[in-house]
């Protein structure tokens, strides 16, 4: 039943920032040097929260799904593909759907968060209510042996587990129960000090040209506490200097520390510093970006040509599926 | 938007009885005279409280459409299909989910009820809560303009109407509502004077051969007040006279009663008129049954051609709902 696949979804946000690529792109791209790897637009799960304004759901895509390409995703390599495009994901929804204990997704940890998180969206939907088992049917339509997950995922994905068990004991075995395949991101602040995210309007997006990532990173917070040049600084207390630690090397990087602390260093100087090594670092994925986004419709024809592959193996274990389940 | 389109499925019991070809079946048929119709086998929705035991469903949608043809259910006039190969079921069906809100299906007056008197299923699951979101893609996926209903399913074709209305409110207008088409169904009862079920093992099956609808007709529970021949009798009070207004003509029937209440006519008499009406009625449906059935794998070519008719109108539909939702 083991195999080497992989699956894994964003749901279609826009440009990527900085969060995106150090939590979730720069997995990908590990991920596919190793795996045989299924990376899709979850534009159905989109539909969970943004129910009522849908209007962006396609640029979003298209904007993501090009940073995907020029990071390196590489259609050759991994099938990229639109959920909503392979029809056995609503499919298999459906009848896990039949399987699946309400009580399962009350249960579930996020459910009521959300609910009570996002207050201005009506989110008492059974969509919504139902997202885990959309989850666990885009993941085991794969047979997917291993999904990347993040430490605060490891409850979703165990519902999926449930389900993919529930099935092989009422229908035989069908299903591989995914295991997690952990991973570690750090966590990327915002030019204001708070998670970078698009909706706080504090990211560095992937595709901002240099000017705009100089222009961001010089209005990065730095330490508080030290008012003037001539005040000794802590890089500990700095949001810029947690980004130092991604894009700059670390004998650079002791030297900064060095000089903030000794008031040598000042925090344009320092940030200038960072702004050059990211500019530098990005600087060839933002070239092979600009060249795509030249490319018209190509976007739509990697996830089309992705959408067939991914089709073709979702189809074979809806076959089984159904034959197990006899309908 | 108005069409003459009408849709209706049924869940694959096996072997239909009197109870549904008068209930459904004989509906069906005049329906077929006048309109557009899509006939389906409602195999997902068996899965909403049969999923712990699939084993019989394809044997049960076999049996069940050997009836519709035979009684003249056509092909070539009607569009006759079974829902799980149409994938726009799944697909609309997930799509409605996300603008359905929970408290629509709780206060769904069937879901209380049947979880309450089904007490030896677990009907907990997430399925059985969105049925009727199912149903309602079932219906709006063909556009269709009415949908043949009993009294006692109205409110179901009322949550069909406000998910279509909140569709198409949110995204514009892609689904007409369904209009109720009502229908009159007569009551038939069982031998033992309960409804007629399958379940109750009380059902005079409509492939039942002359010999065996003999000996059930025989069995039937006439007026328990009249011990014997020589004591007069009450027709309002005789199970078996519910049937015999559907076999028996009108001036027949006069003479019954008035044989019955003057002791003229005994029950075994009068219960052999209605089973030879009830044969001679049902004979020729009989005999295409057999030759129909004789035919090895005709119900799943029917079903195969009619899912792929069914399927250009779904797919039709699904492009303009996916057009409007933008995704």
């Amino acid at each position: 039943m083991s195999n080497n696949r992989i699956v894994s979804g964003m749901r279609p946000t826009g440009k990527l920032h900085l969060g995106h690529y150090h939590g979730v792109l720069s997995n990908w791209m590990e991920l596919q040097r190793n795996f045989e790897c299924f990376f899709f637009a979850a534009d159905w799960h989109s539909l969970t929260t943004e129910y009522a304004s849908t209007d962006g759901i396609q640029d979003s895509i298209t904007e993501m799904v090009l940073d995907w390409l020029a990071f390196g995703i590489d259609p050759e390599q991994s099938v990229i593909f639109k959920q909503s495009r392979v029809p056995q994901h609503a499919e298999l929804n459906l009848i896990l759907s039949m399987i699946t204990p309400v009580s399962w997704l009350e249960r579930n940890p996020t459910y009521k968060e959300m609910q009570e998180n996002l207050t201005t969206k009506d989110l008492s939907t059974f969509g919504f209510l139902g997202y885990p088992v959309l989850m666990a049917s885009d993941i085991i339509v794969y047979k997917a042996a291993r999904v990347p997950v993040g430490q605060d995922q490891i409850p979703h994905l165990e519902i999926t587990r449930e389900i993919a068990r529930r099935f092989n004991y009422l229908y035989g075995e069908v299903f591989p129960e995914p295991a997690a395949l952990l991973t570690e991101t750090p966590k990327v602040l915002g030019i204001d000090g708070r998670k970078m995210s698009k909706s706080y309007g504090n990211a560095i997006f992937l595709s901002d040209d240099a000017e705009e990532t100089r222009k961001k990173v010089m209005s990065m917070v730095t330490d508080t506490l030290r008012p003037f040049k001539r005040d000794p600084g802590e890089p500990d207390r700095c949001v810029a200097f947690t980004l130092h630690s991604l894009y700059v090397d670390a004998d650079k990087r002791a030297e900064i520390v060095e000089g903030c602390r000794s008031a040598q260093l000042g925090c344009v100087d320092c940030k200038k510093i960072l702004a050059q090594a990211m500019v530098d670092t990005l600087a060839p994925f933002r070239e092979k970006r600009v060249e795509l986004a030249a490319k018209p419709g190509l976007v739509d024809e990697v996830l089309a040509e992705g959408s067939r592959k991914a089709e073709v193996v979702a189809r074979q274990t809806m076959d089984e599926a159904r034959a197990a389940l006899k309908v």
